[in-house]
């Protein structure tokens, strides 16, 4: 079995376990498939992954692919100088504000076939779905297939939002390697891109009237709710603390318990603890400890130093920084209690977007069209649609994950659920160009 | 300043703080501070430590070194076929039993000058004395420079005391591999050894009364009472857990606090818990964690695998297995209560050697005779007497270490408190003469 006919298997999983019965409003099951299927097959893996980084080759093909369907759909196509690709379908009034949709085609090392893309697929779809039935919105639409989102080449993604509504600090963009040891400006050159067209990439975005991202759920909210997709509330914005307990390294066998600075003990009920705050604060906070490095690390000698690192993350900024304050005045209360010495510092933190209730609204009113309960979710990792919505209001619809899984070959959205996102995301654009309309009339 | 004078720090700091009125009974401490020196310079390391590896080039020069010393105070020499020195002191009864002391002159990689070498020449100096004092012991005396204690290059030592003692499993040896990928058997043909010779190494030890080891605390102990030296109530077999908690990876993000399986978080509790245990126990029980690896030990990854190491110690069997079961026990109903998966399994089992009452009666005798209050304390790292001990009485002398600190440059000992262990140790051996003498007479 060659790995072509291994990435065969994901139109054919898709498409079996779908009931065509399903298609409705112009929207495809078969189109869908065959398309997340097209594109998994750039920078398949031997393990039947995607490896397509962040202005990587892969990546310009992919969007290629994604361009000639955005043309063939009817779309006007360009590329802007962050690496963005962007279709536009007129609208009946095109000096209007668009509506835009979109996600990305990078993935991470070894990804998934769903994550972002299936953002882009189910919005090209709704262009289809319109081409169908020969319906032409009043707004125009942009679907935007943004650059870099993942990260992986860089270790921090998102470059193509940020390009986008610009503002962002370009001289530290500069200094950034990625693990071949190229800098950010030799990156984009070889994607025939500079600094400077990175610097001009940035738009007015009062010509954009809202941003709406599809993406795939990557947790296990939904599937528990045995629901096909859910409304966002907000995309939790991460501060990540490095915390270093200094205790002091002993021979495992000659010092008493009584008699020990143990880094690790002192660590290990700080974890230990940090897992009981979220719940005191907010339902949407999470903290997480997933890395940890303990030193000497011999297993006949008293760790002397740990250093471990907290993820907190909450939707609303206020409550995400009290729980951030509760974990720091913890590690200092065990390294006293303990007698050890502790540094805190922060690596990163992220302003958490709360989605607006009006928006959220809007998204609700389109799932129940679709027959489907709204349920509503927080969103803990980042996307696009954080970026945007520094500049225009957003919505996002999450779509079930099977078994929660992400950034991982074993990803999977069944073909059903993807449809209904399509559907949703159709039908609330739709709804929106009457809305608008009928506050033009009135 | 070149590497040569770095080491001669060794000697210059061991006389500069010392006062010769401390010198009696013959025991010099200029001599121990030379002969500690001159030992230092063989495999001297950057960082002023040694690195003396068990059958290396370096272990053979320093043990060739020592050969020189008891041929010069009048010891008979021979080197046994696993490749430990052992002079012999006549006693004017030749015939009896010997008096065995000694310990060894490998190192671990970057260690130190104290380790070993400290129980190699207080035993010299004893001879050296009654050199001096024209002083014949009635029953010989053997010093015994032990090969590869440390276990630096198979990664498990003691091979010199196993090979005299014998009945160890050979088969296993054999499949002994150090970094450089020589076997055991080539290793021991570099040292002009075979296999053969091991095996054949095998001592009666019906031909030795007793072995007693100097050797540095390498614990914080002494230190603390501030004492120069300590009787020995046993050394602790170590039993080595390898404990892995399988929980489930996930999105730090998009999982919520309440449905995870994070298994960081379980070992966390656990390692927090076991630290509690052997308090219950014994006050010479000690259960250290001091390896840990997780996985995937990703900063926005709920952790899905942690394996870590538990060292469990105490110098009764019966109380150091009571505290494994616990530990095992506390392992399972941790996993148990956070719905995760845990296997646990024995990776090494040592016999705790506890030492005979009447050996450590004698050994206070010969301290307070030095004006030296009995301190008693276990030894929680493994030596030759532990092995030695197997098939004869031992005592076992601890002397002082700076800070506790030792397999590292920075292990010390000032030559004050050497000189009261020569001391000491030479009041043991000689009341013992007495004793047997009254015994026989009686």
């Amino acid at each position: 079995m060659n790995i072509r006919n291994k990435g065969n298997g994901i139109f054919k999983r898709l498409i079996e376990r779908y009931d065509t019965k399903l298609d409705k409003n112009g929207i495809c099951g078969k189109r869908i498939a065959e398309r997340l299927h097209t594109l998994s097959q750039i920078g398949l893996t031997a393990d039947n992954g995607s490896n397509r980084p962040g202005y990587s080759e892969d990546e310009a093909r992919a969007q290629e692919l994604v361009s000639s369907w955005m043309k063939e759909a009817g779309m006007e196509v360009r590329r802007d100088g962050a690496g963005n690709l962007i279709g536009r379908l007129a609208g009946k009034r095109n000096f209007l504000p668009a509506i835009m949709s979109g996600s990305h085609v990078d993935t991470v090392p070894n990804g998934g076939h769903f994550d972002g893309t299936l953002g882009v697929i189910t919005a090209l779809e709704v262009v289809e779905a319109w081409k169908h039935e020969k319906y032409q919105p009043v707004h125009p639409l942009e679907i935007v297939v943004f650059a870099d989102e993942e990260g992986s080449r860089f270790n921090g993604g998102l470059n193509g939002s940020e390009g986008m509504i610009g503002g962002r600090d370009i001289e530290a963009k500069k200094q950034l390697i990625d693990r071949d040891g190229y800098s950010f400006s030799e990156v984009l050159q070889q994607r025939d891109l500079s600094i400077d067209s990175y610097k001009n990439a940035t738009r007015d975005m009062e010509e954009v009237a809202l941003f709406i991202e599809v993406h795939i759920e990557q947790g296990k909210r939904l599937e528990k709710e045995n629901l096909p997709c859910g409304i966002v509330t907000g995309i939790a914005g991460p501060c990540w603390l490095e915390i270093t307990f200094y205790g002091e390294a002993g021979h495992a066998g000659n010092t008493p318990m009584n008699d020990r600075k143990d880094a690790l003990v002192a660590a290990s009920e700080f974890i230990s603890k940090v897992n009981q705050l979220p719940g005191n604060i907010n339902d949407t906070a999470v903290a997480t400890i997933g890395k940890q490095l303990v030193e000497p690390n011999g297993v006949n000698v008293i760790p002397g130093k740990v250093t471990l690192y907290v993820d907190i993350r909450d939707i609303y900024e206020q409550t995400r920084d009290q729980l951030v304050e509760k974990v720091k005045h913890l590690a200092e209360t065990i390294a006293n209690d303990q007698q050890l010495k502790v540094a805190v510092t922060e690596k990163t933190k992220v302003k958490p977007v709360p989605i607006k209730k009006e928006m959220q609204d809007l998204l609700a009113r389109s799932i129940k069209e679709q027959g489907i309960q709204p349920f509503y979710l927080p969103s803990g990792a980042g996307h696009d649609a954080m970026i945007i919505g520094e500049k225009v209001p957003i919505a996002m619809l999450f779509v079930r994950s099977e078994n929660g899984i992400s950034h991982n070959p074993q990803e999977w959205t069944n073909l059903a659920d993807c449809v209904q996102a399509a559907l949703v995301l159709k039908s609330f654009i739709e709804d929106l160009q009457t809305d608008w309309e009928d506050d033009n009339l009135s």
